[in-house]
């Protein structure tokens, strides 16, 4: 495991304030499944009547946990929840093991908490291939059950950090007609990021009411234009997990209020910014917006093909601005294209058009645009009235030293 | 431009012999169109009767050369043929000037040659985006046709160098019943190479008698399985071009000859592996073969995969045994794969199998096995009888310091 010896240029300046939700609680401890000296371990308890929603993986090569919560996930139910995670070791690949590792996680976290253990969910990040040691985790149950508060969301977030530089959070506070409501999240993930979806853990807390069925559909929804629209690496983790908890305490009913749905899609943006933003050996926080494509699947592949070149990233890295990069990344992606038809801009220069560069650019203007540490790549298609955003980081030296040293 | 001050430690010891091939004549010069004081265009002057066949980039933004070679390549011709390739500039997203770029060239090199213009193919490599200045080209062309010589195909290999560190040729000479054929051909291409197809330069030539339709159908199968079957970064060239000449002046036909067709797989193999050698940054060459696939397409599909990750890449470079990264690659490819039928193997060392590790894989010896210049990956997905290979190679801070400042 590489040390981490330096927080992201990109992180933000502090780790935000979080409400309190009420029904929800949270521990943490030092298991030391792999790391030492840190927390490793956190669970939230949920209260009765709590609503839990997913989103997960599509990894043919899915780790057990991942695979234990699809099978949870669908199932209503009034009792009690709880969410079990460790950093330090994935339990993925680990054949049956690997299941009868969940299986005593999630049993002994419905013990302690006295919730259905069908109501348990767990995830575990880290090595893939190496057994779980979960004998460590259960025993710190106990105390971890004694020490449940609605105040420990921040020291969750520090607890399943993994190759992360900073703990990530987000929360907002909503103001409806009929009152307050809080939404407030916490995630890890720093490489192997890639749609779908982008690779990580996210745990979203809300005191807002609301059915299941509703609530499934508008976190997979806005999913798919926050976590499934990053990409640092284009590779996909076995243990992605996204659950977003509405302990319905409030009494304000969001089912139609689009304050909330704003509010939640502002927390998930956050997050997954931040993610990008602790990309590994990130140096740039790049937005690619494609717009003119043919179709929505167009606009989105020739996003993702910029996003993912090793090319494109490298010249970022290297303050270069080879735009010529991004017409061959353009070229390369298997969705429509006319060549003489593309713009492409840096912020708001235009850099190309008409499928040359424009008149009006100069390299130097190029060059100092490439300087700035959020870097903005607009590419018009004319074809069409479709568009996609995405948000990557740059390909440093930092992404080859953290990932080849990683587990040795 | 960066320097390229260094040879790949995974080059071949030398240049191979290339014999000559008749009817085939090369030249080249030093015309300055962006490198100083080294050769950069070359010229092949092929012999009335000479059967030309070609395969291209799919690239959407393809360049000016690219699409007129397309144009040219399927007509039929009994007349002289050229080739003209140049080094440092790409022609490529240039608009209407790199048409007529590429015309001025073609149609200078028709002239200085005495063939026709139709049967003048052209190729540029290098920067996209920035015009052409094809008069240092054409200035050239009188006193490169005065030094044509059967034996400047070494030279050739010389000229069309970008980011390569060493010059690439193969040849094979074959023994039929009914004569000799030869076969001699020529390759750059270090970075920005991929599937489809591996982006680079390849001409190859043979003295073989064959018709063009049966010649074109050979090459496009076995670029399937060699230059198509590459990869360095996933990135895909705007300029890619194989072109096969045939000058039938061995008067040997080799329409039906097996011996002739396992010749040109071996040469252009020998050239594929010869670009990934070159991969940028590159000091292990990784062959990836993935079988017991429900589907040729399902093969490729994972193999590509792995060999594309940066995680399993750089987990090469840093001689880490990190099997778990192969899994996550299988599993977020797409393709059909059972974790729990999976087997993967380092060379002949059984690392994973029946969904875990392999209870004789000692961590050890697969770190022992990571310390050598050659990689083999075996992937068994226990599904069907389909399979691929692919090569590879790592992915390092070489890879890193070539692109972060290649143009600035």
């Amino acid at each position: 495991m590489a040390t981490i010896d330096h927080v992201s240029p990109l992180a933000p300046a502090r780790f935000p304030e979080l409400p309190e939700i009420a029904g929800a609680r949270f521990a943490t401890t030092e298991a030391g499944v792999k790391y030492a000296g840190r927390k490793d371990v956190m669970i939230a308890e949920l209260a009765a009547g709590t609503v839990v929603t997913g989103v997960f993986t599509k990894s043919a090569t899915r780790s057990a946990a991942v695979l234990d919560c699809q099978e949870k996930i669908g199932r209503s139910g009034d009792q009690g929840a709880a969410i079990v995670v460790n950093a330090g070791n994935a339990n993925a690949f680990t054949g049956k093991n690997g299941v009868q590792s969940t299986k005593a996680v999630t049993n002994a976290v419905a013990q302690a908490l006295d919730v259905p253990e069908e109501r348990v969910f767990s995830s575990s990040t880290g090595v893939i291939g190496e057994p779980l040691p979960h004998d460590r985790i259960t025993a710190k149950l106990a105390d971890m059950a004694a020490s449940l508060s609605p105040q420990n969301l921040p020291d969750a977030a520090e607890a399943i950090r993994t190759t992360d530089t900073f703990a990530k959070g987000a929360a907002r506070v909503i103001q409806t007609s009929i009152g307050e409501v809080k939404i407030a999240g916490i995630a890890k993930g720093s490489g192997m990021i890639a749609p779908d979806m982008a690779t990580m853990l996210v745990y979203i807390f809300t005191d807002a009411k609301i059915e299941r069925a509703p609530l499934q559909a508008m976190l997979s929804e806005l999913n798919e234009k926050t976590f499934n629209s990053i990409t640092v690496d284009s590779d996909t983790s076995t243990s992605d997990t996204l659950l977003l908890a509405a302990t319905g305490q409030s009494g304000v009913d969001v089912t139609e209020d689009a304050a909330f749905r704003a509010a939640l899609h502002e927390v998930m943006l956050d997050l997954a910014h931040q993610v990008v933003r602790d990309g590994e050996g990130a140096t740039k926080f790049v937005e690619i917006n494609v717009q003119g494509a043919a179709s929505e699947g167009d606009a989105r592949t020739h996003a993702l093909a910029i996003a993912n070149s090793p090319l494109v990233k490298t010249a970022i890295a290297g303050e270069d601005p080879n735009w010529g990069r991004i017409v061959m990344a353009i070229g390369k992606s298997g969705a429509a294209a006319d060549r003489d038809l593309l713009t492409i801009k840096f912020g708001d220069i235009l850099v190309a058009e008409a499928g040359w560069v424009s008149p009006d650019y100069s390299e130097d203007a190029g060059a100092d645009y490439m300087k700035a540490q959020t870097i903005n790549i607009t590419v018009g298609l004319g074809l069409g009235g479709f568009e996609s955003t995405v948000w990557t980081c740059d390909l440093t030296h930092g992404y080859i030293t953290i990932n080849a040293d990683y587990r040795s």
